[in-house]
């Protein structure tokens, strides 16, 4: 019988070891998935009538095909407007226009990136600033879905590395505002997920955390998790927006640690469509829709845990790489393997042990050792990820879990602030006063309403 | 020549008089458009497994018709679960079914309204709780897009109420989330559009306020704004959404003044789609999609401005009629017919004004009164509908006319708070300890955002 | 009969008036009163050892005598020092010591001055630092206490100017942290007290506001309040700290208007220890012993209105002419002729009313204008100063004119905000980004605090 | 030689220790000292005309002598008053006259209290709620001045032992609000100070952290820090006040561990006012005035850490004994041995430290362990009081340490939460809505001074 080792095991090769993985295999990607072949750019410039024709001008001078522009007031100044544009990077003269660019305006970025073009110079690297950049993840997988090494389980098995890359390609076209394609998924793969499900379900009363246990009979009854059918990601999605605004979108393979975390700053998984080997219903050696569904759902929709989740994602944009490393460590020790206290008792709520059997009967017994979760702290610690843990660090609430990773994201050395504007799903760099003036808007806002709120409440 | 009396002045007349223009011309409504002959229901259940199933068992035993039915987590209770459900009001015993599910609920409240069923008891009036029961409001138009009055410029007209049915019925039909229906607007009614276009952007670079000015060059680039086109609604949307988070629905015809103001609670405007008759093109009685367009749409690109129309409809929520019509008042003092003082000058913001080529020259002469903007005040003056304004107020900025609001807000007699939650697009009624703990969670976690960010600002 | 008119009136003619009565009656004080007769600095100096040393030096080089001397951490650089002087301003080459002074000096400002001296070059007006720097104003009086006008009905009583002189020579020598000197009255004065005491207190169950008849008994049982005896300005100065940290300090005459709300920036309240005369109890041109002790007094133990009294006095600091003059306006609509809104009725708290047994009666009749506190108008409002008041303002609550005021007081321009130190009894004045961060820390600091609280008090 | 063992260690003793050294030499102290012989009471009634003497005729009907009565407003009730009543103890029916009040009582404490009266029911130990309180604590000494240990280096010098007792006098009839008696110090004093001051002013530019370096200057300028001169209490204290509010009182011997942090929480520090025995100036087994001076003076003029100190006496009010004790020892690795990181090196700031040459020197070696301090680790560690530290906790700046040290006291089980209020010099328990509502305004009043000097601040 297998061991139970979890699910998030092989995830997290990608994630501890940045410097192997982390290099795209982009000679496949190229040729054959991707779809752009495109560069893209964000540059800000002073307000006036005909901004965009000018730019326009520009690019035409130079004969460059742009495949899509668009222009909106800056969130930075009021003075200015922000352009983003996506054009050819093979056609006409690329290189003058984008020079020609530079010098009228006010911000410059170029957001086209690969994995191997993160800035060498000490600037701040590329991340996502609204949520439909998401997209451009899907072809900076680390690994396509039907890439197996030769030791899965599923190595051999024609049809299964068949089924693989159809559900990675729903992921790899999949653009941020459509509904997850629905898989039918074969009675084979039904019955895979019957016998976890009809295991952890078993367990889940005395281990899980109370959070768990109090939204997972309303996936049963909203989302269709039963013995007998694998839920839609399409389902489960909408049903996360409606309890916190966390939304899944399907992944084609491994992220880098960077890209994965930049999800979450969006309140965005990136979850797996497809199911593990019918051979070893109880292992597998990367995420799975089991470990996805049963691991991951069932807390994001939990406020304060779909906060915690977002303070990581949000410290990781434009973090260095040692950083990146770091914050993949915590999330490791909380969304992945964390525990909590609660009422006196070690409870799971990571995701690695939630959908395994083993191990979430393992790390309630002295076995391992237990620490209190502390990210300066946290963050530095070594893991295996072959086998259980030897530590687990409790945390004594997600509210408390989610400040303390606030104050350490203070730590992270770089020169700006990010805030979430989640009304325009958008990340906003906070540079100068007037953003900041405008959060202290935002906070006496708050508070008038606490003092109304107050002054209604009975019975105080 | 006409003197270009405001477009949104016969929408003032369903919200200036709630009494008389609220009733519903149901029979009509029902017979013809009403899609679902439903009632709806949101309750609570302590957390236990098995929940669902017994409320389904309940609604079967007395042979009722659900039509849809979902559980969520409980945004107030850590310990209860929330039922949503819409079920057939015609079919078994509904009255009997209500009354058993009373008896388990610890919450329970009847959706399902008609404006005439506002409560007579004291209690509160229902409101949206999500942006989804938006949709609700479709079949409780007070006047429907083709009743046009003996007096309308197209009453005689067949083929202009044909037109205004057809367009009144998109709107009828569309639901939230769905992309609005695109428009082929004929030569005349462009021809109408071009008219007004012309005259308007003559006046609109030394009457019409900085934000407005700012944004306008924008719509020109990105939404088709020229005197050639009328713009999509839905591209208009979505180029509002990537600003602020404000969105577009139509609307097919006259809604309450609580309708539409629990709308701006959401973000959510409601506008026309349908173009004034072409035979007097500098006139209107209602408003229409040039009023929307050209008075409305760019100032909801603005953040202060958004949060400002925000704040009224947050006010809105569950406010006794008197206050409605107060705060209507305000609407109409601020956002129709809004002036500010900027650098010295006076400058127009309100849609009205800057839909209205006579009116938009007159504000800014010494014919008219200015006060200060000050809710206390401003929402018990009378005005005149079918004239210019004898008086307007004047705002320093959105920013403080939003802290005055909300100061007003705390004023309006009801027994709670509201919160927009932009995450799941929904609002919280605050009732408990524990809501206004997390709260202040938040607003703690706002200042260590400020913290750092003021930490990392250069050259305070 | 005396109608009453406030004993207010006559302070106001200095505060209304700035220009003419503003006039220093220079020769008089100086040659009998000043007691000093020198000049004071603040300045910085960069942190070294040795620092003093130089300072000393130079004075010493140009053969200035030094009073006194004292050097302090900087409240706005963690790198320098802070220094304050007192000097002799006739001996040696002062102006050559300055001089050099400024050359290494990193701020400097000459503290010594008198009410001509106001800047006319558009820099900003002196204001006291330090609670001890009040002591200043003793020898700035616009009218000295036995100065009387023509019209006064002690005008030609020898006796009661003796007394008159003899009570303000008290205030003149007084200096901060000493106790004020106790009064024994004769029967005479006491008698006067008498009359009015036993009219008032009739009228305070009805017409005064519920802070004033809460706090009234206190006085009565600690501070000797009772018709036959006139309390000490020492115990109620006490009192007063215990309540509020309110502190009362004696003045010798008139104070100007910048002078006088400037001592309420430290919670500190001037005032007269003298009675009016006794051939018209009722009446009396200018403040005096009894409007201190039943108008002022009882209120300054609210803390809302003790903050809101402060309020008035951080606005007037280093504000422009014009504004120290709708600031004054302001005082004399609310502390001295305030009327507030309490449980549908209307009462009294200013000063003027609840010591003038005519207008407490004549101002909740109808004969009188009401309109609701707003700083940014009252500022303006005109008002008689021998009569009864034709308008008076009504303020909601202290909460509410405390916030207005706070509001109102963002619009004085001046280029730098300042916040009170209790600890230190000091005004700081915020000019950099250091002490901007700590005021977050420091509400980040009240915000934990309230969520203790809250999670701390039971039945919410 | 010596080896510099801190002098305060003895003080440790007694904080160490509670059990034990805080039994009262309760015979000795009452027989000669106490002198009051009295009890202490604080209860609210009910608002109303006659409070006072409703209470008055309880005490005298049951024959009990009143040393001292006072009544206020109520903090925590608009409707009550509060009573502070010191009465006689051994005569009449004091007990009688107890149960009579509490019969008509609001609330009802019994403030006159020695050691060994700590509530064994689990009610919340008394702690001082105005300044003044801190009286009591004069004849609460664990240990006297006088009373010297057997190995003590005076133990046989009797004019050594009568000085002691002479010093300790002063302190023991101190009391709050009196100017501290200034000591004539012998010559022989001085040349032990002399000794001490020379070297340890060697050490201090590299060794000691630069807050201590900034504000050293500023003390032999303004206090008579030299060589030939024991600086005076009083000129200390009010340096400090001027700093930092904090200010010295007097001790005349050990105090409790719970009276020495409950007077931090109100920013006071207890101070012996003796020297060291001059047989050993660089020996001391207890506090003496120089350890005071030079290792804890110069830190409480540092803002930052003089609220770090308060936070610590915050958190000890009405703690259990346990928590005492945790408190103690955060307390004695911080103000005590505290080390902090500046500029990447090691600096000592406790006052341990800075007054020991041999351990100043080596707190900075290798042969120490270096932890970072977190008080919910910190308060359990456990420390040797006769040798050199092997551990020291290292803040990251007095600014984090207090804001650690505030998450901390929130874990701290005691039923309220406690807030200074530095206008009145007293500590208000938050007990009720009312007074949340008011600490929120209190923020909002901090967030409109923040926007408004953010709004002023040039350069950002």
């Amino acid at each position: 019988m297998d061991n139970g080792i979890s699910p998030a095991k092989k995830q997290k090769v990608a994630n501890g070891s940045n410097n192997d993985a982390d290099k795209i295999k982009s000679g496949y990607l190229k040729t054959q998935k991707d779809p752009e072949n495109s560069v893209s750019l964000l540059f800000s410039l002073p307000e006036k009538v005909g901004a965009l024709a000018q730019v326009l001008k520009i690019f035409e001078s130079h004969q460059v095909n742009l495949h899509h522009i668009e222009s909106r007031p800056s969130k930075q100044s009021s003075t200015e407007f922000e352009f983003f544009v996506s054009c050819d990077n093979k056609t006409g003269g690329l290189q003058e226009a984008l020079d020609a660019l530079k010098k009228i305006a006010k911000s410059f970025r170029l957001l086209s990136r690969k994995t191997g073009e993160y800035p060498a110079d000490g600037t701040v690297p590329w991340f996502p600033k609204k949520i439909c950049e998401l997209d451009r993840f899907a072809n900076q997988i680390l690994s396509y879905g039907n890439e197996l090494e030769s030791d899965h389980p599923g190595f051999t098995d024609a049809v299964y590395r068949a089924r693989r890359k159809e559900l990675a390609d729903i992921a790899f076209f999949y653009k941020h505002g459509q509904e997850i394609p629905r898989v039918k998924y074969t009675e084979d793969e039904i019955s895979t997920w019957r016998t976890i499900y009809n295991e952890l379900t078993k367990l889940y009363p005395t281990h899980a955390c109370k959070q768990f246990n109090h939204v997972f009979p309303l996936l049963q009854d909203n989302c269709g998790y039963n013995p007998d059918n694998i839920p839609q990601l399409e389902d489960v999605s909408r049903f996360l927006q409606d309890c916190t605004g966390f939304r899944i979108r399907p992944v084609a393979g491994l992220l880098s640690s960077r890209d994965f975390l930049s999800g979450l700053a969006f309140r965005t998984f990136h979850s797996t469509q497809y199911i593990r080997h019918s051979s070893r219903p109880m292992y597998t050696p990367e995420p799975d829709v089991c470990h996805e569904l049963l691991g991951h759902v069932p807390l994001f929709a939990d406020p304060a845990f779909a906060q915690f989740s977002q303070e990581i994602g949000l410290a990781s944009l434009g973090a260095p790489d040692e950083y990146i490393k770091k914050l993949a460590t915590c999330y490791w020790f909380t969304v992945e393997f964390g525990m909590c206290k609660q009422e006196n008792d070690l409870k799971a709520y990571g995701a690695g042990l939630l959908s395994s059997f083993g191990e979430l009967q393992y790390c309630l017994t002295d076995a391992s050792e237990k620490k209190t979760f502390d990210p300066a702290v946290t963050c530095d610690q070594e893991y295996p990820i072959t086998s259980f843990q030897p530590i687990y660090f409790v945390a004594d609430s997600f509210e408390k879990a989610k400040e303390k990773m606030r104050e350490y994201a203070k730590t992270i050395p770089r020169p700006f602030s990010v805030r979430y504007n989640p009304y325009t799903q958008s990340v906003e760099v906070i540079e100068n006063k007037n953003q900041i003036i405008n959060l202290t808007h935002a906070i006496k806002g708050d508070l008038t309403l606490l003092e109304d709120a107050l002054s209604k409440i009975g019975g105080i």
